[in-house]
């Protein structure tokens, strides 16, 4: 009791250091009246954004609540609606301090460059912090009012899951459509530069940069930190009857890892030098050492071995590497991204062919990785004798690989908020000096987000995974047999899913980017004056396209999230929908990886032959082809994917009482 | 006893048909020189690189030859010797009158429209009757000298399917490098047309639709058609014990089958009609009409019920349903082809969003057809009760789908005769009447061939899927559990492993076609006389550089599709290997109808805007980057995928004894 409460007093502290980080950012005065004007635009466009997707999402929320008040019970339902709040906080407070932040980057970098990495990364701070601590909180506050019957917990986890779907996919889409739309009449048709006032989309584009990077992403990974904390203590609470051993343990280690991030932020926040990424890198290293140790201690005093320390390294490590192939896959100081910049020498269609051929060729690793994951933390915790502890082990592989959750969103949100901020410095037509400070800050801020993107991925990989031990567990079942028939239908309709998903998605960006278009054409033609930069473009009109489409097109895809698995679990029974999951787990595993990886790796190879000097060459040409297409890929379809996997995984958790009643009206029928 | 040697006698009937046919083209007189020298070229370098290929293939077969006699038993060895030959044998003879018969096709225009398509038919119904005739043959002849002992057949088997992988990676790396080398230098840089002389890579691309589009199918189809009866037997005869119903059934079926296909091809010939799609569509019919009815009869017959007359007409229905919805996805009388053609207008990058998009859209209704054949042939033959019973189910489905492959072989492979005959009309300067009807019956040849490639993915699916059933009563599992962390293991890395071999096959045919537009930019820029027309490109280096590359490029592929599943087995033992068949199936179907389709898609979006007179236009040039793209897709790593999911799984069914003999090293470890 005592230390669930030390807990919530963690996490607590947690949002009081990012309420401290915001008036930090706050209090820093823009003196410079464009900066201002811009920075209030985007501010003023992504809060549109957010509150009408709040509206409809309150519609979502409400509906969703009446269904689980019926079908399940009054608790499960209360925790969905706090999830659900607590997501949708994190993801507001989250943003409207990076959009505060990105001016602020600006103002720093007058300054210096160590100044506007503190402001950038406070920024992306504030982000980190809340979605640890509100995590931490909601799950510890819902465990002691419901008097530690942890069944209840998965309702939090749905409500996280379902708005990490709509802010990812929205966000997602709204990002995509702004800045493909942006791109292609302003870079190829009207020939003027990325970022440049004159184009009507540009401030959509900026507002897209926040809302699908930094709400998207922070909604993605809330999602994860607390679908992996629910599996293990689900888990823990069967394979350790008796004792509370089995749900302290995880959560006293993502309190430690609260205050590791902490103690990163602030180590990364003092440290001056000329390297951003190191100071970056130095922060994470030691909230994972200090997390590593804690976890080392923790073993020993709670269960008196190391094997769960060596599940939690084990995630902590596939975390790293996952990232760490991303990096090697998608920078340009490795071999791929050199391939797909020499292929684009016979033209487009030898890039792009090469550009999938790397995205594919990329999974293989991180596949297996995940795999010996799997294995090193069922077998340690002896899952050969009791399959509940082994699948305990996994989930406390997700729980390490997210223990340091905290830095790491710190770090992937700080890219977007850097990005801002060069933008707004283009367009206040700041000093080139200033341009350069903010170019340095948002390179480094596209690796970090390609490692970001590697870890959302691993992270979702393993927490769906130990949401699917959970699931196993709460319909009851002791095995998911393949070579039953509805099994083998449920995976293949779940592999299946991640293709229909990623389809729907990516039409979806390509519609709204054409709607972008037109309307960006349209004012360039009426209004000549904003070429020649005597009149200011109707930036209004491109967000509201931005975010009216992308609030239309995320209905379809998150319908289907939802009523795909309630449908196979009524319908097929418990055991199609055990392999519904997996189907699709391993395949949205896949396709993220791909999509995200060749979207990357396009986009480097495109900077790769700028840096040497190519643009407007004919390779080049090729390569802006390429980094178009994998916009969609790594920004929209490919992160919806992450969520994809999770919230059809904890929908089955939640729903399982009631497709344990109907026992598969099929099987029913084919029985009589 | 007496039955099985009636199928023998009827599959000798096929062949010999075949021989006829062969014949009737062979005296067809060639009299214009230029062609007899043209269609000789292309002769010579489809025999060059068969037998160099070969000659590979028989290093090959002798090592695995020996492997399997020393690790399973020498009758298996044998059986797996004489599946390769036969294998060989129908895609050396099919290819051989193949490259006849395109020449005999421009002679035949000479005298008609029907003429020419009777020769074309006639071609491409050689290789069907070729592939169902010793199909047949092989096994029931293997049944009865090994006196019924149907674990031996798998063998053979063995033998189709590691012919069949090198056929269709080599012969698809072939055909791209080729095509994509060609059009590159040729189309684009060079500015001449399609099958052009002047081109040095115009005979290597001649070559590739022989190599790629007829062996490589051939053996395709010659694989799936010998698998699909292998599993019937093999579970026909664990469900039916004590009498052989369950064995006889499927190779009845098959050799009315065959019959039918001679019956539908004779018809077929006979017609005559300005249509030459009613006439192709009308043999089908025919031939599907009396399996049919013959499987209602027998069925009654063998089991006193109208239950596998249900299972296999559930085949039958998918086969034909996955072919109409990949010409609905496919052809640009649908919508969806020209949804492409209207993203091409703002430009490359458009056009692949939306055709990738369509690709992984058309996966949907055939996943979902499988599963509803799945669950048919699964729960008809009372796989509730007796879940041998519904496995056999299974594999009479893929029976029945393959039952009419003698004319669906024979309909796919008219496709390329076609479209060599119009290459030689356009290299030989025929009148434009000649090649108006090589037009016609060409561009229903691209009909056929999507088509074919929908059937060909379809069967590959469900002949996996038998092969999968038979692999667990080969290895004596009752279940193969996926909550299970080596079977999770197992899904992972075998739905991972069409990622790879995708990635593989795609970037060896950039490599391969890298050097092929090397050497037709030299051969142009060396011998400026080429473009002027007074002088002969070297073809033979070119048809050396498609070889090479195509017979290096595979062996990779090759060793990884049969080593990966023997390591599993061997390591992580037989559920382990059960959960990497069944993740490779559904990866490996998804991709290759999504890859088939994207490909198919963008083809027909390049010829809709042709057609509608945008030759040279912006949105064409757009739609030739995506056809490029869509080449290895849809003629070399989707199709290689048909391969890999029924090799890998057949390696493991092959190799069972040797699984259960290790017990999975790794669990031994763990349990010490």
């Amino acid at each position: 009791m005592k230390i669930f409460i030390l807990c919530i007093i963690i996490s607590i502290l947690a949002l009081i250091f990012s309420l401290v980080l915001a008036f930090s950012i706050f209090k820093i005065q823009v003196m410079n009246a464009k900066i201002k004007e811009i920075s209030m635009l985007i501010s003023k466009g992504a809060m549109t954004f957010l509150k009408r997707e709040y509206s409809y999402l309150i519609v979502f929320v409400i509906t969703l609540f009446i269904i689980l008040l019926f079908a399940i019970n009054i608790y499960t339902a209360l925790a969905f609606i706090l999830g659900s709040m607590f997501s949708m906080l994190a993801g507001f407070f989250g943003m409207k301090v990076a959009t505060y932040a990105n001016s602020r980057t600006v103002e720093g970098a007058l300054k210096g460059q160590n100044e506007a990495l503190k402001v950038a990364f406070s920024g992306g701070s504030v982000m980190g912090l809340c979605v640890v601590g509100l995590g931490v909180l909601g799950l510890t506050f819902l465990y002691l009012i419901y008097d530690g019957n942890v069944s209840y917990l998965t309702g939090f986890g749905l409500g996280a899951s379902s708005i990490a779907l709509f802010a990812r996919v929205g966000g997602g889409i709204y990002t995509k459509a702004a800045d493909v739309g942006a791109d292609l009449v302003g870079k190829i048709e009207a020939g003027i530069p990325e970022d440049d006032p004159r184009n009507p989309a540009v401030i959509a584009d900026n507002v897209g940069d926040n809302v699908g990077d930094v709400a998207g992403m922070g909604a993605d990974l809330f999602e994860s930190y607390v679908g992996s904390l629910i599996s293990s203590i689900t888990l823990g609470a069967v394979a350790y009857t008796g004792n509370l051993n089995g749900i302290l343990y995880p959560i006293l280690l993502s309190s430690i890892g609260i205050i590791a991030s902490m103690i990163g932020i602030l180590v990364a926040r003092m440290s001056k030098g000329k390297n951003p990424q190191k100071i970056l890198n130095l922060g994470t290293y030691i909230s994972g050492i200090i997390t590593l140790i804690s976890s080392f201690i923790l073993s020993k005093i709670i269960f008196n071995n190391f094997n769960s320390f060596i599940a939690i390294s084990s995630g902590l490590i596939i975390g790293i590497a996952i990232g760490k192939i991303t990096e090697i896959f998608t920078s340009s100081d490795y071999k791929e991204v050199k391939v797909i910049a020499k292929q684009s020498e016979t033209g487009a269609a030898t890039n792009i062919i090469s550009g999938l051929a790397i995205g594919m060729k990329s999974t293989v690793l991180p596949i297996i990785f995940i795999a010996i994951g799997i294995l090193t933390s069922f077998y340690i915790m002896g899952g050969h004798e009791n399959s509940y502890m082994g699948l305990y082990g996994i989930s406390l592989s997700a729980v390490g690989m997210l223990s340091i959750t905290g830095i790491t969103v710190a770090v992937d949100a700080y890219g977007p908020i850097a990005d801002n901020a060069g933008g707004i410095a283009e367009m206040s037509h700041m000093p080139s000096k200033i341009r350069e400070i903010t170019d340095k800050l948002d390179s480094i801020g596209n690796t970090t987000a390609a490692i970001g993107k590697g870890f959302a991925i691993g992270s979702a990989a393993l927490t769906a995974l130990a949401l699917f031990a959970s699931y196993a567990q709460s319909v009851n079942l002791k095995n998911i047999d393949i070579l039953n028939p509805l099994t083998l239908t449920g995976v293949f309709i779940g592999a299946m899913i991640p293709f229909l998903f990623s389809a729907l998605t990516m039409e979806s960006v390509g519609k709204a980017a054409n709607e972008m278009v037109e309307e960006v054409r349209n004012q360039l033609i009426k209004n000549p004056e904003i070429m020649e930069g005597t009149k200011d473009p109707d930036y209004e009109r491109c967000i509201k396209i931005s975010t009216t489409s992308a609030l239309k097109e995320m209905i379809l895809p998150g319908i289907l999230a939802i009523s795909v698995p309630i449908f196979t679990g009524i319908f097929l029974g418990t055991e199609a929908l055990g392999g519904l999951i997996a189907g699709a787990l391993v395949t949205g595993a896949l396709l993220a990886l791909m999509m995200a990886n060749s979207g990357g790796a396009w986009d480097n190879a495109k900077k790769y032959i700028e840096a040497s000097g190519g643009k407007g060459t004919g390779p080049h040409k090729a390569t802006v082809i390429g980094d178009t297409v994998g916009d969609p890929f790594k920004d929209t379809s490919g992160p919806s994917m992450n969520i994809l996997i999770k919230l059809m995984t904890i929908v089955s958790v939640v729903f399982a009482p009631v497709f344990v009643k109907f026992g598969g009206i099929f099987l029913n029928i084919i029985n009589k």
